[in-house]
This record gives structure tokens, sequence and C-alpha cells, in this order.
């Protein structure tokens, strides 16, 4: 990683910092819970902790571009942009579970160079950046190498994240799992990339959502693309799928499509 | 509460200290995951806590009776005995999420007179007594006043858990509230007692699920009875309803059984 990146990491450390902070103090103090127009909640939490990580950005790299999921896209033309989740699980923050996350990414243009999962209350910190591999908590970590479908666990948030047609396709895969487990926000991905669990298969996602995963799955050997294996964009649909290793993913792929 | 009770309740916090060595221990060393006849999970942290938790009973309440997931049912007669789960939420567990806990309960013939929700990893343990109210980590806590079902968040562990019949009935309760979030296990009854859910509604449970959860629910000023109204007992079917308040719970009911 040279110069440049090594600078970057240290802000979106910084950043990540600052959103514990902020989530900290606001965490069980029985925020109002707004509605936005897709009817997914947002509270005064992560609205400041957004505007303050953006904050931080602006006045370390001023040229360049950012896209959160409360303050909107600027990033125009921009070679080098962040991708800030400020909230990822807002549910879960506002009803006082401490799964909820701040997911931060760096673009190198179209792809992710490095990824943090933060989840402050939990004190875990997954940080992954291109060709560096991922650290939990400072230390490497690594996907587990099962490879049969039957021997895995599955993570997904929400039901409710599915339509009639993704879920039919959701259960080909989730069916033949040993368990499957609901509720995980991003820190199932986190999970995935530590070892601990196998598939995550998720639905109704937006780019803030899944690019900052991207290089803590790869960074821990795991595989993350859309439900077709392309690599996930700012362009991609809003469907995902995170595996421990390359020959559970073309199964579970396969599983998907059938 | 009595000297006996004092008693009985030293026993059950010794119990949940055991149990927080036991499967602090285990958590996240990969452990291998059976399937029981029911297709539920259970590892031998499941076991091995329930078998430390039993002889401690039996050790300091040689006559009473025991009834646990794993070792069955030892009640017989006795007047007074004990519910134990040594592991809710064993998928939780055995893929490196914190939110599983252990479930103690003593019953009073056919009443539970002390139920304790222990999240070990988490560091939170809820406490609930006849007539001494309900604490976490030895704080009074108390369910939230909000009547108005839109303004409410629900829980409920999987979708897994209903079927075709019981998801319309979840559904005409959980379209109404402001949102909902999955995956609780036995964690969204105590995040409920301290005021921070408001409606949890579950199918699927068994005895040693539910029973320990009723005095926590109830000595923090909230209510947990089956879909019909019904107090939860050994005998009730396998579905529950808690809310943080009487007049929730009656329209929680309505919508249940429209």
């Amino acid at each position: 990683m040279n110069a440049s990146l090594d600078d970057c990491l240290k802000t979106a450390l910084d950043a990540a910092d600052i959103a514990r902070e902020i989530t900290g103090r606001h965490f069980r103090t029985r925020l109002a819970v707004d509605n936005k127009q897709d009817q997914s909640p947002v509270t005064i939490a992560d609205r400041e902790t957004e505007e303050a990580i953006r904050a931080l950005i602006r006045s370390r790299h001023p040229g360049h571009g950012i896209f959160g999921e409360e303050g909107g896209n600027q990033i125009q033309e921009k070679h080098w942009h962040w991708i800030i989740d400020p909230i990822d699980g807002t549910r879960s923050f506002a009803s006082g579970r401490p799964t909820f996350g701040t997911l931060i990414a760096l673009m190198d243009a179209r792809k992710p160079a490095l990824g943090v999962i933060d989840h402050g209350i939990l004190d875990e910190r997954w940080v992954g950046t291109t060709g560096s591999g991922t650290t939990l908590n400072e230390r490497p970590c690594a996907t587990r190498r099962e490879t049969r479908i039957g021997h895995c666990s599955i993570y997904a948030t929400s039901p409710d994240m599915f339509d009639e047609e993704s879920m039919i396709r959701f259960r080909e895969l989730a069916d033949r799992c040993q368990y499957r487990v609901w509720g995980g926000d991003c820190y199932c991905y986190g999970l995935l990339a530590a070892g601990y669990t196998d598939i995550v298969c998720e639905a109704d996602l937006y780019p803030y959502d899944y690019l900052p995963l991207v290089p803590v799955v790869e960074g821990a050997g795991g595989i993350i693309t859309d439900w077709d294996g392309n690599a996930l964009t700012l362009d991609s649909g809003d469907k995902v799928l995170a595996t421990a290793n390359e020959k559970l993913h073309l199964a579970a792929l396969a599983l998907l499509n059938r």
C-alpha cells in the first residue's frame, strides 16, 4: 500500500472512532425513529454520525468524492471517493441491540480499495485493504475452508429483504444449509470474514450497504458478488452473496440460479 | 421474598455464572454442531452447561425437580422445580454472534417465581423475581409506556418459527408496527424489559424457552402470555406474545386474533 492509501486508512480508522463516539453516546437513549421515503428508519444519530465523518474526509481529502446513506451522492467524476453507511442496522440500533455497525469504504475508481466494518458497542472492528488482508481488532482473520453446503450456516438480515421471486431463490440455497440465522446487519459479514459463518445471502441492499464489505470479505479469503457472480460496483443491483471460499461460492450461485 | 427464595436466587445467579464460564470458553472455537431430532442444533457447550447447572441445583436443592432443554424432564410431582435452557440461541452461539443467552427459572408449582436471562459475552444479566421487580445488571429496569402500535418496534427470532397460519396472524400485528427486527433469541425479551423494544411475538417455543422470561417481563411492567392471552405454564402451546404494557397487549392480541 502506498503512502496515500496509508493516509486514507488512517482517515477511515479515525472516522470509525468518531462513529463509535457518536453512536455510543446515543445508544439506548430511546431516540425518535423517523421513516424515510423507502420506509427504512433513521435517527438523529445516523445523521450526526455521517455529517461528522463527511467533515473529517472533506478536511483531510478535499479532492475526494463522498457518497453516504443519509447525505446523498457527491461523487461526480472523482477517481477517489468514499462510501459511508453511518449506522448499518438502524433497526437494531434504535431497539437497543448492539449488532449495528458503521461501514466505510474508499473507492479506487470503480473498485473498493479499503473497507471498515466497525461495531463500537461490541468493540469489534474489521479492516480490509487491497493486498494486505483483513484484520479483526488488528489481528489477521480468515474465512472457513468448508465447501459442503450441508455443513454451512447461512445469514440474512430479514425475510422482508426478499420479494416472492428472490425468496424462492434464497430458499433453494438456504434450505440446503445446516442452519440459518436471521438478523445479521453488517455484523454477519464480519462473522464470515472471521470464519464463524459461511454464507450471507441478501437482497434489497444499496451500494453503501455492500461496497465497504468487499475488501473485508475478500481480504479474509472469501468471495462476494451479486447473485449472478459479478463483482460489486456502484451500479450493481440490490442482491449480494458472500461466501467463505470459491468452491462454496460456485455451489451457492448454482443453487440461486437453478 | 422469604429466606428460601433468597437461597434459590443465589443458586440461580451462581448457575448463570457457571454458564458464563462454560459458554465463554467454547464461544468462537468452531464447535461441531449436531442436529437434534427436531432439527434444532446443539453443541457440546449446550450439554456441558446444562449438566453443570443441574449438578449445582441437585447439590443445593436435592428435593427440587429439574427440566432442561438437553437433559429432559425430572419434575414429576415436585412443587419446586427448575427450568433450564443452557444456550438459548444455539444458532447464534455456534456462528459467533454473542446474542445467545442462558435461561433459568424457578417454578413455584405452576408459576415461575424467578427468572434469569443471562448474556455472558455481552455482560448483561436480567433478573426477575415475583414481587421484587426486574433488574438489568442489578439496576431496576422498566418497559416503555408507548401504547400506539404504529410507534412500536417488534421482534421475532426467525420467520422459520411460523407455519402458514401463524405467519398470517403474525403479519396482522407486525405490519402495523413501525418496524420489525429479526434474530432476537431471548435477548429481545431483555430489550423489552429494559424499555428498548415494545413487542416480541414468537411461535415454535418450548416451556424452557419461555417460562424463565415470565418474571423478567412481568417484573419490568410488561405482559407475557400465549396468543390467546392466557398465562404461560408448562402446558402452554408454542406461541408467546410479550408486550410493554397492558393496553398494548390487548391491542396486539386483538390483531393476532382478528
